[in-house]
């Protein structure tokens, strides 16, 4: 069992994160979610609501074992708060996977981590991922170290395998 | 009288449109409203209406003397057309005003025009700004050659003046 971290916030977008946290759940994981107020926030598409239930800055990244960010306008939100982008800083310092798909990777551009490493993410934040060092690849999933991307919604069920798997050998 | 393009699409901050608009408008400017599809786009606040009159594929850079791009979440929706970023790119290489506020600064980043440049943007992609070869700067409104760009709502009187000022000064 993996305690992971849900980095969310408004205007996420809705089966980017229903679908990974309804398998993680299912898998026997325990998911916490994290975002800048505890509040509830909604999906951009359907309006699922969820609600964030600790301030990323009030967390370590030793309480976690893994963190997923959802895709939506959520990861452009999460990436204008110093202490949620200092959180990501901290745990993507780790070995310990972080998962992320679509506008994801925005967050960890912001928290200067992806440099040579190897992502994909929504064709829209392309460039900015290329400038930020990080080497793109157009595939479904791209497993690099503790970093899984995919790179919208109808890579969630590649996504979601990858990041089983991936906790499955010791997160 | 210049010819300006405002390049626009869904989940425009209504007052980052609005605003310039009426003013450039006023001043007895002509707009032109360029996207992706000839159809209504709306806001993301207010869900203020706007069409689109012209494909960004379809027209050229000769055919303005300006273009403006709001914020909100409607340039990385531009961003992830080519025909929209090959405009962009066309027209940032002339002499002639880019005006751009809030994250309108992406559209011209997918355009690879920024390096070199001082320009100013919203909080969440100021990292992006940076990463694209830009210098960032935490001003109202910063005026770069024929860049003239603003942070968010706050700084549109600022931005409206410096853009009616260029645009007399010769477009």
């Amino acid at each position: 069992m993996a305690r992971i971290g849900i980095l969310i916030d408004e205007m996420f977008e809705d089966s980017e994160y229903e679908k990974p946290a309804a398998a993680f759940k299912e898998a026997g994981h325990e998911l916490t979610h994290l975002g800048v107020e505890k509040k509830l926030v909604k999906g951009v598409k359907t309006g699922l609501p969820v609600k964030v239930e600790k301030k990323a800055g009030e967390v370590s990244a030793e309480d976690f074992d893994a963190i997923f960010i959802p895709g939506g306008y959520s990861p452009d939100h999460l990436r204008s708060h110093d202490e949620v982008v200092a959180f990501v800083k901290q745990f993507a310092g780790t070995d310990r996977p972080v998962f992320f798909i679509c506008h994801g990777a925005q967050l960890l551009i912001t928290a200067g981590v992806l440099r040579g490493r190897k992502v994909t993410g929504w064709k829209s934040i392309i460039q900015d991922i290329k400038n930020a060092g990080a080497e793109y690849l157009d595939r479904e999933v791209v497993e690099d170290g503790n970093f899984i991307s995919s790179r919208f919604p109808s890579d969630i069920p590649a996504f979601i395998k990858a990041c089983l798997s991936k906790l499955k050998r010791g997160a």
